[in-house]
């Protein structure tokens, strides 16, 4: 129902540490990029919008589960798509595998809120809502107690 | 009931995003430095443990609440303790404020797994849980079940 | 006359710091995973090249010399290419600008010695230095104090 | 002459790469942090300063020697000093080594400048040359060329 966008990105040296995989801090870098990237898809260009509402979409909490390593120059797929949508909160769902490789390896929920640039509360803007959920987004929205993870 | 520990760090401008806050990877970088610190003030200093038993804790899940922003050049207390441990998993709880405000700016569970260099399930052995939980360990741990968040 | 390689990378929000810009540690990111691919087109995966040789190539030195800023969502071409190499030292020229826009944002040079896994000098063996320099390679080398910079 | 200050860093999990040592981007995070330090030891809180000036104090130019590794959980101690201050620029020296151990691992000198927030150049004011250089800073002060490496 929901669009998904995939953002592919090269595990590099840097995010590598001495157990020989990417370390788990490095895949919330990876899912950030991939929610700009399914905004651009979804006509949203996340710089513009923050310059020209100085609101921002800061994250008020993560869910990761790492099902299994990924690699120095392995290619990672972000699968990205809205798991729920309320005017409070926005949830991003994700699924990442390696490339070539059919088993998920990591699963993920991130929420974010919006804000003015001073950290106040504010409603997500028709935009934003329109670029996560397309036309008709008013249809999809859900209460903001349903954006928490697991309900 | 749980030993906790306090890990001290000061927020770096590197940390820093164009948000004027900590940038939300950051965290998960003082959640590891403080279960080394946890870990190395029960007794087991993790990097001589992993030497000489080729074993690892890796993270297989993570949930963070973000609550409020921390600032550049702030200390961040991270308070520590074990959650809930079994032979198979070690769950992390946190609760983090800056020092001098009594405010919880964020809250986090880490859940870790022990394996092999080449990744390979392990029970958790006596050293770590003893490490965790002190002695009489045994009558504290918990179902691999109950070490999941929320139970 | 040496191979040139442009990589080019998004600046991510995590990349940004308070000031607004790319935080400056963090084109040594950049620079390594450009070296990676200028390998790649002269015919060698270094992580099989790696996995195969139990060798690496570390950096020994670097000079960076910011010309000016890059900012969230600009992408940044790197531009690469040897400046000179010898049996015991590689050094990466760099030169970086914004797409789109011909100014020079970022000057760089990174030295790189060749060792076994344990730390051990080694000379850098033949197919480096032919993914590096191409065929040929013997008649384009210099004497290793001619890889330092401004040489 | 010129104070020095000694910031001790311990090297994370999340600092190491797959080679098993520090990643090389990794020590531009200690040196920036080693200038905060000594500016504050200086009597200049650099967020204090910051916020009050609307000034920064960007880097130009870095210059690293990686002399040897440093590894997980080892503490180094980064010794700093002001190698050469201008009206125009400031270069911060360093020597690290890893404590308990007299080798050098690594040599670094960064070049800083003064802007506004803007990007726009600035002479560097009196009260950051005060923290730099001590009272009589006047009288040490070298014209901006002389703040370039090797000279």
């Amino acid at each position: 129902m929901s669009r998904h966008a995939q953002y592919r990105v090269r595990v590099g040296y840097v995010d590598t540490d001495q157990a020989g995989v990417a370390h788990h801090a490095t895949y919330l870098r990876w899912l950030e990029q991939a929610r700009v990237e399914h905004l651009r898809e979804g006509g949203l260009v996340y710089r513009e919008w923050e310059n020209a509402t100085r609101l921002g979409l800061p994250v008020v909490d993560v869910v990761v589960r790492y099902l299994g390593p990924c690699r120095f120059d392995e290619v990672v797929v972000v699968d990205t798509w809205i798991g729920a949508a309320s005017r409070t909160a926005i949830r991003y769902d994700y699924r990442l595998n390696v490339e070539g490789r059919p088993d998920v390896v990591t699963e993920a929920q991130v929420r974010l809120a919006c804000v003015t640039l001073d950290g106040g509360p504010r409603r997500v803007p028709d935009e934003v809502l329109r670029a996560c959920l397309g036309e008709g987004f008013e249809d999809k929205l859900v209460t903001t107690r349903r954006t928490r993870r697991g309900q």
